[in-house]
């Protein structure tokens, strides 16, 4: 897609500096840009390379000011996010054809929005709602009387249990399972087997969210697992049941919450970060990778870090780490 | 499905103080309890929340006797167990339609059992097995040769390698892989390349195991891979080549067990745990969240907990924790 | 599989000292074998065992040499490897039919290789290429223009992102997902919401490269991620984007790579290892199970062990180790 500087800078919100016909066709990073892309840059160091590259033009930040380069510019207080948004206008999402491809399996009584792609070999349960303009990917299965919004793209094989809902604009990566029983059982003490403790609980996930490939959620036990609007889900992620995660919440790859855990808005969880039952992941909280948190514990502290098993403050952390070093230096053995 | 009270009492073998004519069709917790639904508690302190709620019944243990309150109660030693036995009446498992789906393909070698659903989508090798009542949920593959027993639950999306042998009453959540090949290899010294050792083992199911979403449990490289009768295996669990699990044990979510280990029964293992090669985990043992086993280590004990990497005994552990907090403390920077 | 201790022998390049004309149909473990089963053995203790076992030959190293046991021998330098390679000799991979299953949704412009078997279910995008000899598992989805090469093995419910590349002789198993996004994000400071960074790069997968079951590859965001030849993933392994993974490294199960990492080759990387952006893990560097590598971290030395998080030397994290433990025990409470 071929689009005029002119037309990106404003639709992103730029000072043009330079050619507003100059023509872009493609997206880049400095290194691997070719004559036709547009690259960024966050700073003067990477101007200069950027200048030096075969790149069309440039997006920069404020700094960029009243440079007099070789190629025109793009400037505004978010350069990173500028290129973002022209990324979209420049390498647009997969257009889906608007198919209900012959070898899916639909329930006659699903009902589908306009405009949506039902691909090859999907199944689509009993009373299941498609929004418009939303795609189920090859192989992917929805179960009876899910419901997904407008614009979600749901990647291939991908499994959504009975019931589950999801907003809109909600992105499922392939081989993800939404609504899977939660992990609980009672142990009968005169046999001493484990019966399953019921999960009949829901999941809801709301707009904006972005599932990655292979992550599970599971649905509630007797209540409901719940991931809140814009929050973005790594791969190999597992949510147990009864979690509850805010709003604009970001998770790493490879994270586990068990149940019933409570995770408010803004917090940053690294990858492979294992979260006990009950804990609470206060506002804006950060949380390092590998850190453990233990059952019911309470971390608090918009931006404030926390790191390890059990997690602490990380200066904290990392002052017992050098004092650990260090008697160990001393140590003659 | 609507139960009476007196059914119910009968069924959980519970003593019914109160009306056991009232009808319940559902189960609930205390907060999110409506008119219809039957509750549990298991201290007196939830019992004055439950008969304040809306809820028709309560499940109380045996503190419970002797208490007049405006409910019905159902007393008994175990309420939590009477609860989930009850819930299996109110909220019976989706009932499958005994129906192989047109779109199913089947080879004309499987034996599928009495009452069988064989959903759409799946595909079934020759020589597979399926066993009465089965489920194979949309999209999965049975590979040849394939047994699975009686009143087995295969959600969506599952992949059986051929050979795999599963009992009777196992539930496999979706996207599990069973059957895969281990992860071994032999170093060739001249050219430094990997090449495969066979991975031409079995892997054995027994009866009553539930397998997690987006598990993998690999075959045995010449011998078996086995997972006794009532063990529960949470999501994105991995189990290795010629691994062994007894019975009844609880292994929770990311866990991962490198090859020919051990596990012996009511083990309860953490979730993100790691365990190396040829280690043996002795009954009863409880492993914490995220703890590391060193290869052919033996952990032993009944009930003891172990915690960390390398895992010792949690006392132990938690003690060194509280060492090095007290050192850093005194540290100046 | 039948074949003659003299075959084998010339095969695999061993020396034979007995009864060439035996024959021999399998492989085993020395506590498995049966009278038609060839072993291996690595030193001379398990020598012992095998020629009292029942099985018929047994591979041995050159400590064997001299030995006059009851059983015929083949004698050589590396008898696991000759072992791995007798064993595809007499238990060859699963010989696919060359079919395109009528239930398969190829695309018209999908270009096949000679003797390929594309299974049940399988969808196939417009412009995919597939070498000779490649199987594609039942109900994978293999994205346009992805190419696999020759001899392939891919196996069923694998989700293949458009424009994937991989070589020859590559086995991809069940579950696994390659190519799907990477996890990058701008926040927009004046929402606080997150945006997608485009993730619109490629995946290369070289030769000879075996992937794990439920594994994820992210494709690259603006650049590339690969994986290089002979490279061995185990299972639910998280490989970010714009990783580069060189030649022959071995990952084992559920280890994850954020962004942007460089393996170097013949690196051996444990199991749940978790590595932060941009790290570097040098040419044969050995990583142990759960360690944690930080962002930007460069890790150097060939054939040398590190540990812990943060990974240091193996040595240095065991003597901190010892002296916390010893601190410990001299502590009162």
């Amino acid at each position: 897609m071929q689009r005029s500087l002119k037309e990106i800078a404003e639709s992103v919100q730029a000072r043009l500096s330079g050619d507003g016909g100059v023509q872009v066709s493609g997206i880049a990073s400095i290194k691997t840009a070719s004559a036709a892309d547009l690259v960024f840059v966050e700073d003067s160091e990477n101007l200069d390379l950027a200048l030096a590259s075969p790149a069309a033009a440039v997006i920069a930040g404020e700094f960029a000011n009243g440079t007099t380069g070789t190629k025109p510019l793009l400037i505004c207080s978010q350069p990173r996010l500028a290129f973002a948004r022209a990324a979209r206008m420049l390498c647009p999402p997969f257009q889906h054809q608007a198919v209900i491809h012959a070898s899916a399996v639909v329930s006659s009584t699903a009902r589908l929005g306009k405009n949506v792609a039902i691909e090859a070999r999907t199944v689509m349960g009993d009373g299941a709602e498609i929004g418009d303009n939303t795609r189920v990917g090859a192989g992917s299965v929805i179960g009876a009387n899910v419901r997904l919004g407008k614009d979600c793209e749901v990647y291939p094989n991908v499994t959504i249990y009975p019931g589950v809902r999801l907003g809109d604009r909600v992105i499922v990566h392939a081989g993800a399972v939404l609504g899977s029983d939660g992990f609980g059982y009672v142990r009968d003490k005169t046999t001493g087997r484990y019966e399953k403790f019921p999960q009949v609980g829901r999941l809801e996930i709301e707009d904006d969210v972005e599932i990655g490939a292979n992550t599970t959620v599971d649905r509630g036990a007797l209540a409901v697992t719940r991931i809140g609007r814009g929050t973005k889900i790594d791969n190999l992620v597992h949510v147990g049941h009864n979690v509850r995660i805010a709003e604009d919440v970001v998770i790493a790859a490879q994270t586990g919450f068990s149940g019933s855990i409570t995770v408010e808005k803004n917090a940053v969880i690294g990858g492979q970060v294992g979260i006990g039952e009950q804990a609470t992941i206060g506002e804006g909280v950060m949380l390092g990778g590998q850190s453990g948190v233990l059952p019911k514990k309470v971390l608090r502290g918009k931006g404030v870090a926390f790191w390890g098993t059990p997690a602490k403050p990380v200066r904290e952390y990392l002052k017992e780490l050098a004092v650990l070093g260090r008697l160990s230096k001393k140590s003659k053995d």
